[in-house]
């Protein structure tokens, strides 16, 4: 089956390179800004009103890909889909970030672990009884990671 | 810049056409299999531990794409990139579902809004603090899914 992806947008980030982004990017003030190409800006409509939104994007920096690899909070080598490392089969990223403001087709966010000049792929509303669990366990992460 | 995306495993659900799939698959006690190709199989490694896992799939029964579309729990035209529907610039889903268990390189999961056959594209660990977000605003969604 033959997949067709393409960059609907950039998104600009302070982090230059892939070591820039900090481990809890999440918890960071830093500000990013998602510029939907214009031809696809109709579809931001209505975004407004949702405190957070998934950014799908592509690992741009990623060069093949490894089936395990040592995550940045352990010291022993993980299967790829048990991390959430850009070495991945496919360079997909997904990530929750909190939406500040909409300026025309620039989306203002904070909270991203995206190096800049990430192409866009997708953007999704964060929708917490779609995608928020309590109660989940973490595998190896348990321990390693304050909740 | 050329994305290059390819499947990686196949998904098999009992919902063979889009419209079988249920509002609220997540609450679903129906179960489905993600089948990881063999060359990508050692990938899932410590991937049991987690008690949720994030799908990433291709939408293969979605042709072109809308810009603004009328979803499901409503009977205005809402932004593509406000609603989760598959009708988008690129069609690729991403869905949090249970993980229940790991035989080899299958995963059986419940709770998953997927058709029958969709190609898989990555897995990653739903970690909460990186992935739950609380008080969320959900803009046109409000008042029309109990939270």
């Amino acid at each position: 089956m033959k997949i067709n992806i393409k960059p609907i947008g950039i998104i600009h980030t302070p982090y230059k390179k892939p070591h820039d982004v900090p481990l809890q990017a999440y918890k960071s003030k830093k500000k990013g800004r998602v510029t939907v190409y214009r031809e696809f800006a109709e579809g931001l409509a209505d975004i407004d009103g949702f405190s957070y939104i998934i950014i799908i994007f592509y690992f741009h920096k990623a060069h093949g890909y490894k089936l395990k690899a040592i995550p940045y909070r352990d010291n022993v080598p993980r299967g790829i889909f048990a991390i959430k490392g850009p070495w991945r089969p496919n360079h997909i990223g997904v990530t929750t970030v909190r939406l500040l403001k909409r300026i025309g087709r620039e989306l203002i966010i904070k909270g991203m672990d995206i190096v800049d000049g990430s192409p866009l792929l997708d953007i999704k509303p964060y929708v917490p009884p779609f995608d928020e669990r309590t109660n989940a366990k973490i595998g190896w992460l348990e321990g390693k990671i304050k909740r």
